[in-house]
């Protein structure tokens, strides 16, 4: 079975060190008593929940599966998975970062997001019950009535009841402007809503009391298309004002999916016959209200990669320092065994760094972002509140499908390091694998991630958000232009950076001609930023281990990491680049008919 | 359920436009009566084999696995593989390639390959059965005894008895040097076997009626290491002097593996307890006489990946072709519909023709490997036969890793074009990509091929068979350097060749002065060569699309997925070579207990 160590270090070195998060959360009121010590005390206590409570019931979820009982729809979770949920509610995990007002401990986003990071690393599949209902308390949070807060809010941040969100049909996904889940007003205010819905994840079981479906669905006199969407919130179990529960809502699950991966994560088809809704937000404002909360879970699935490529890195290594196998070339190293450990060999080492520095990377990448978006949210700065805004906007593209991509090609990597073990699944790695896989499609496929990044997010203002990042790097080249010790990060930081600039201004230039141009480069061009994202917050922690390495081992490591990254990895973009720059005619020269 | 059609027109235009093989095969004695029409109507029939008895049990295979009876020590394969695998050697398709001699056809190997391509598309896991037993075949027809031949070959010719290659043990797999299985000399001439095997496939099965097991094996004498190793063939039962069978023999499946995927072939864990056997080849010969087996088992993973990779496209275009999903960016493409058919964005076009160009690709080295093979084994001429078997030697490596790297890809990029449909097991797009993982596995990891190119076969004999295959390079770039229509291929692959050649020879200097060099750029050089390799057989087939483009639509499509390729999957060059240049230094600075 797989094992699971909290990489606190290194959640302390991003934390303290590279981000400073305590000397921003005393200038903001709400956070200005969350210290270094309550930082790492929660942070130590949640890495003992993940590791101790959570870890152990992967392989069983991913062997066992759910099961849906036809009779009565009711859905059971692998073993272990109910109290599991029952330890996480009552250890407040759920409440981390909601707001006191509703119950919640009001502690900063990027706690909750290292919270998360390792409970993914214990196990998506079951991580994603209470990742979800987060994701239904931000979207009610922001959106929802007095009432409807007063009703839900308590019970989704204690995690007593848990949440959905139910956009996808079965002829639309990507292209929600195609649904036709039909919601019929009531006298009395309230809806009826009646379609089908399917790729429902913790759609239907048996971990919490009630289940509150955010449902997409379009009113009668609707426009077509995506300004005709409304969003509802349609409960399980009906509410008494009291918030006991009352009669069953007309909600169901009809089957379950049998996936790739994520096996314990219960994957529905929902039917609803005439169920009980009320509107969250304003009538056809449905797709707006729903993007707080798929901006949120779009974070949110990066986390999941990341907590997959670590515990991918981390089981890959303790193998490849245990398994006997060849002779280094050039030469033994440990001659009194019968064959060195696996570790000697360079390429072990490529498939090993690779997922090391994707994983420290993206811890890298996910924590400043979860940060702007503690700013954004908390800051008594409006600038500062709209600048994080602004980058965080920039940034969630990148973080959803430049995590996932590269945890894609991390978890199989680490699998490559057992060798034709690592194809067996009692090693655990192959479910990494097949579990990272669809963090590349779902909250808006990779694809898309790149439309919005290349066609919304940079070309939509002029670049004016990529102007602001840009202006990090530059002051951050400026600074250091000096440092000798620092040319070998800040030169081809600095190289890309100058690169992305033409990139970009010689995609405007295409796209004003032919918008075909956006989609034949933008899946590129979001790895080429993503690489200058990673070379910039690399380099900002190397400023920091150069300083530190005679101290402690741990920055050595961070030197040697940063490293490897820039001599392995980072090339990428002079492939990438070339491949933005050949645009869309290789791509639409051959007629439909003849694929 | 996914579709296939087996891609005869690609395989007839490699055949006998680019590679003209029946000319070819004319100057050969053996095989101077297969002309074109007997190779298409052999293609044929072998296409709707594959298709329309194999290709419906890949999901049941998926779905069921393999059982093991523990009481028994049988296996009962998913259903369907056992009628399927009846119709396989009354049709004679085992003996295709077979020697007359023993009951064979005696047609050339290329064609063998076309049909595994097809099998592969239809069901790997099914194809391993009677592609283990081809390997079997191969090595006791170039090692066997007489006495072995007569005994085992017409047998495993005609598919009665099928076969293995027990090599792995829990300890060893790349590292065979420490395997430990023992081998007593008898007084009769024969040898009792005890050891323990895993990552047997097709060990153990019900598809024939005896299992003939080629086992390594230690004498009491050998000396230590890879020079101590024996090769051993071992029935499940013995067989009589008239064929017919007599004991069973102290060779058990003991347990089954569960895998990632290939569940429809039996993984097994394989004890040997004093089974009887007799020795293949000479004492501690063992390794070189497997590697008969093992490099036709290379060429053959190589089509199993072809044929994920083709089945994968064909099944990704259908989808695209038929699911709605948004507008083009560039204006409606649909109008008359609510939205258009995918295949009108240029990223999913990308994801298509990436598959599309690595299956146009391998299938062209591929069939151009398996001719050299052919010319190896029954050219008249000395000179010819050596080339072709130097040529075969470097590209071995290459046909395995690059085309189950590309493999992983392809398939990897045709489940994104489903979206979320594309995790969900019932289309079939998982399994493709489950299936491929291994194939960069077994037979030798990718990163032992890669090793096996630079350091044996390139740099192993100073570069002289690089030099066989880059002669051919330039006399093409030579011959087409005046054609004007021709430089937009000839240009890249006259430029990429330089590359090789420079790259080449500075690894050697490198490997010089530190062997670690090797293991640090191996990988990434393999991937190079395996582009300078496409690109050349690429631009061979433009130069005869070029011609022939005004007269039917293949040869515009052809010209298309080239231009693809050199637009978009040929810059993975520029990466690679910046990475292979970096060196091993970014690798080996980590200290061991950092990881």
């Amino acid at each position: 079975m797989p094992q699971y160590t909290p990489p606190l270090r290194d959640m302390q070195f991003v934390l303290h060190e590279m981000l400073q998060v305590a000397d921003v959360f005393q200038a903001m009121p709400r956070h200005a008593d969350v210290d270094v010590d309550t930082i790492n005390a929660v942070l130590e206590e949640a890495g003992k929940f993940a590791a101790q409570v959570v870890a152990p019931l992967n392989p069983v979820g991913d062997r066992e599966g759910c099961k849906l009982d036809k009779e009565t729809h009711e859905v059971r979770t692998p073993s272990g998975f109910k109290a599991a949920y029952q330890q996480f509610v009552e250890g407040g995990w759920g409440a981390l970062s909601c707001d006191p007002e509703h119950g919640g401990q009001g502690l900063p986003i990027v706690l909750n997001q290292c919270l998360y990071e390792m409970l993914n690393s214990a196990s998506q599949a079951w991580t994603m019950y209470p990742g979800l209902s987060h994701g239904a308390y931000e979207c009610l949070h922001a959106h929802g009535t007095e009432e409807q807060k007063a009703l839900y809010l308590p019970k989704l941040t204690s995690g007593e009841w848990s949440g959905t969100m139910c956009l996808t049909e079965p002829h639309c996904g990507t292209d929600l402007g195609l649904l036709r889940t039909k919601a019929e007003p009531q006298p009395d205010g309230s809806y009826r809503l009646t379609g089908q819905k399917i790729f429902i994840s913790a759609g239907e079981h048996d971990l919490a009391e009630n289940i509150v479906h955010l449902v997409l669905a379009r009113l009668p006199d609707a426009p077509p298309g995506s300004k005709g969407i409304s969003l509802f919130v349609v409960p399980k179990f009906l509410p008494q004002a009291d918030s006991s529960l009352g009669a069953r809502n007309g909600i169901f699950c009809s089957a379950l999916e049998h996936k790739m991966g994520i096996h314990g994560n219960a994957t529905c088809q929902i039917v609803l016959e005439g169920a009980h809704a009320t509107l969250v937000g304003e009538p056809n404002q449905g797709l707006q209200a729903m993007f707080v909360m798929m901006n949120a879970a779009r974070l949110g699935v990066g986390m999941q990669s990341l907590g997959l490529t670590e515990v991918a890195y981390q089981n890959a290594v303790a193998y490849a320092k245990d398994r006997l196998q060849m002779r280094a070339l050039s030469g033994p190293k440990a001659p009194d065994k019968p064959a060195d450990p696996i570790i000697v060999h360079p390429d072990v080492r490529r498939m090993l760094l690779t997922a090391r520095a994707y994983a420290e990377g993206g811890r890298a990448l996910a924590m400043y972002s979860a940060l702007l978006l503690d700013q954004a949210h908390a800051s008594e700065d409006e600038d500062e509140r709209n600048e994080a805004a602004e980058l965080l906007a920039l940034l969630t593209p990148i973080v959803k499908a430049f995590l996932t991509d590269n945890g894609w090609i991390a978890t199989s990597e680490c699998l490559g390091v057992f060798g034709g073990h690592g194809y067996i699944a009692e090693w655990g790695m192959e479910q990494f694998v097949r579990d990272a896989r669809i963090n590349m499609i779902y909250e808006g496929t990779n694809t898309i991630q790149a439309l919005d990044l290349l066609g919304r997010k940079v070309l939509g203002d002029n670049g004016a958000r990529l102007k602001l990042f840009g202006a990090k790097v530059r002051e951050f080249v400026e600074e250091e232009g000096v440092n000798e010790a620092m040319q070998e990060f800040v030169n081809p930081l600095a190289d890309l950076g100058d690169k992305v600039t033409k990139l970009t201004t010689e995609l405007g230039f295409k796209a004003f001609q032919n918008r075909d141009e956006v989609g034949a480069a933008a899946v590129d061009y979001l790895r080429v930023c993503g690489h200058l994202v990673f070379a910039y917050l690399f380099a900002k922690q190397a400023r920091i281990a150069l300083d530190k390495q005679e101290q402690d081992a741990f920055y050595r490591a961070k030197l040697a990491t940063i490293r490897f990254y820039f001599a392995k990895l980072l090339p990428e973009t002079a492939m990438l680049i070339r491949r933005a720059r050949s645009g869309a005619q290789p791509l639409m020269a051959m007629d439909e008919a003849l694929f």
